[in-house]
């Protein structure tokens, strides 16, 4: 989606190096990471230079590539499983991870020759940004029929283009609707602790100039027991077989006020956020971070992106960073094959 | 109660000038902020440098006793109907502020000399801090019934001693507890956007050395979904005839998430915070702050309390106070003549 008006994709591969758009720096500066090798890459996942299922995903796929370039002809294999032990070790919760690395995995094994094996994995790496920038587009086309011209339309965290490689998940309807000349208003989340809903989601919105309004990541069920919200959409970090979705912690919350005030609440995926080995929530893992991201808070001051204490000297923090919000919360979930309900038969149907 | 084992109040006065904490500057900084004159007084209850329900009740009857001080004899009536217009034109939600203006200007009206209502003023405004000192220890005593040895206690904002004259109300109870010997952890939200969680309440229990984690806002249905949570316990700004209790933003929604896991959700404050003229929620006027509020985090760094921008420039913000949570939700209201049922007749009782 647009930057300063023109068009920039989250994660992009040229030559040996990955390019992303370094996303702790949004919205106080625009800047363009490279990753020279996949333990660079691995790192810019880890620390989050990106994060979003999609893009971690799509920055995942190139990784693999990146190791397979690396990777020296007399120890191909060897190499290969260590690089992707890397990869994978950074973040346990994004479905997208690892349905992109098992992907690039599968044509490498296919081929009889480092050389061909190195070719494949680049076109597959390749082949899973596009088909994320696709998805989503299927995404937006699909949810923007549920809104309606005038919805106030309530989101959390970024599930939006930066998020993913292109156009986003939960945001994706949004500028669909726009583009169709439909107007809509968005309440984003602040999204504490990284705050990602008031950085990145708003920033997103101002580029594409979509109307809109910061609110705390308590307003919720002022905003909604006062009816000013007609829908909540949000993205998944990763999908259970059964429609249990873990996404950003507070989307629980927040589906649990949106169930009370009868607001249809939409998550928004493509189907590599779905984990058909996790039969229920239960089997999803959740990523505890560092107690340093709720005791500060992480803002611009002076040119400089710096940490402020917004907690006292010696205390301590608990910093789950996903939540699993239950099937029956969920209203449905817009895919790039059409709207599912949240349930295994109408899951497993399309795959 | 303490700050490095020095025991203090939030609020005192001596002589002629009103004294503060100086609570923006909690945690970072310990520092008494003096109020010379009633001018001084009313913009530091509408800049926050005093906040919490008890606090700026105590607070605004030692300003309407200043405005007393000074007023000059041969215009006494018309300073005082100014200077009170000045005190209760700072905060709209708290209720403590317009019982405890009410209660001064009351003994003044009976006095027949200047002389005599300046001095009626100060023993009436001392009064009422000395009482809500002695209404919040008994706040503790009632609550402290409920907490069992090893109870993990959620509270949300601020309604500690900070917020009060001493003792604090939803914190009493945990105060207590612990002075006779139980084991209890708190669970503090951040409390977005001014993180008085965070700030405030983590750093009274650090001094009071009460186990504790900050949690994100965002994570009261993790926690509680976990069975993490035993009880919650908030304060209030105002609370209806029906039991309807208005308290900062975010508190409806952790109510609504403890009704869903049956955690009891206790609202904990001296009478003074009833207002008997609002019959429901609906009548209770909600305060809209500043949006910079939301799209700033503010925070200690390089030696100084700075705002930092966590949002784009450019970004707009809505920014309700407050919320109001349904008597339905709540299990019950500690106040100092015992725990009341959250309806009509409990409260209109003991009135």
């Amino acid at each position: 989606m647009l930057v300063n008006d023109k068009h920039y994709r989250t994660v992009w591969m040229k030559d040996s190096s990955v390019f992303l758009i370094n996303q702790p720096l949004i919205p106080h500066k625009f800047e363009i990471f490279e990753c020279k090798n996949h333990k660079v890459t691995a790192t810019s996942i880890s620390d989050m230079i990106v994060r979003g299922a999609g893009a971690i995903g799509a920055t995942a796929g190139f990784g693999i590539a990146q190791v397979a370039l690396e990777a020296p002809n007399e120890n191909f294999g060897a190499y290969i499983n260590k690089g992707t032990e890397t990869i994978k070790n950074t973040r346990p919760t994004a479905q997208n991870l690892f349905t992109a690395v098992n992907r690039v995995l599968s044509v490498i094994e296919k081929q009889t020759s480092p050389e061909t094996a190195r070719k494949a994995a680049l076109a597959e790496a390749q082949a899973i940004a596009d088909e994320d920038a696709a998805a989503c587009k299927k995404i937006g086309e699909y949810g923007e029929t549920l809104i309606k011209d005038g919805y106030k339309i309530q989101t959390h965290c970024n599930a939006g283009w930066l998020a993913f490689v292109d156009w986003g998940s939960a945001i994706a309807p949004v500028y669909m609707a726009k583009q169709k000349g439909k107007k809509v208003f968005v309440y984003t989340d602040v999204t504490g602790p990284r705050n990602q809903g008031s950085r990145l989601t708003s920033w997103e919105l101002l580029n594409e100039g979509v109307e809109h309004a910061i609110v705390a990541d308590n307003a919720c069920a002022y905003l909604m027991s006062r009816g000013e919200v007609d829908m909540m959409i949000v993205g998944a970090d990763r999908i259970a077989v059964n429609g249990d979705t873990a996404n950003k912690i507070g989307t629980f919350e927040k589906a649990l006020v949106a169930k009370k005030f009868n607001v249809p609440f939409y998550v928004a995926a493509p189907l590599s956020t779905f984990d058909l080995n996790s039969k229920s929530g239960k089997d999803i893992p959740i990523e505890l971070r560092s107690e340093n991201e709720v005791l500060n808070a992480y803002g611009w001051i002076d040119g400089k992106f710096k940490p402020v204490r917004i907690s006292p000297k010696g205390a301590k923090a608990i910093n789950p960073a996903f939540d699993v919000t239950p099937a029956e919360y969920i209203t449905g979930i817009i895919t790039e094959k059409g709207i599912l309900s949240p349930n295994e038969e109408s899951i497993t149907k399309v795959f």
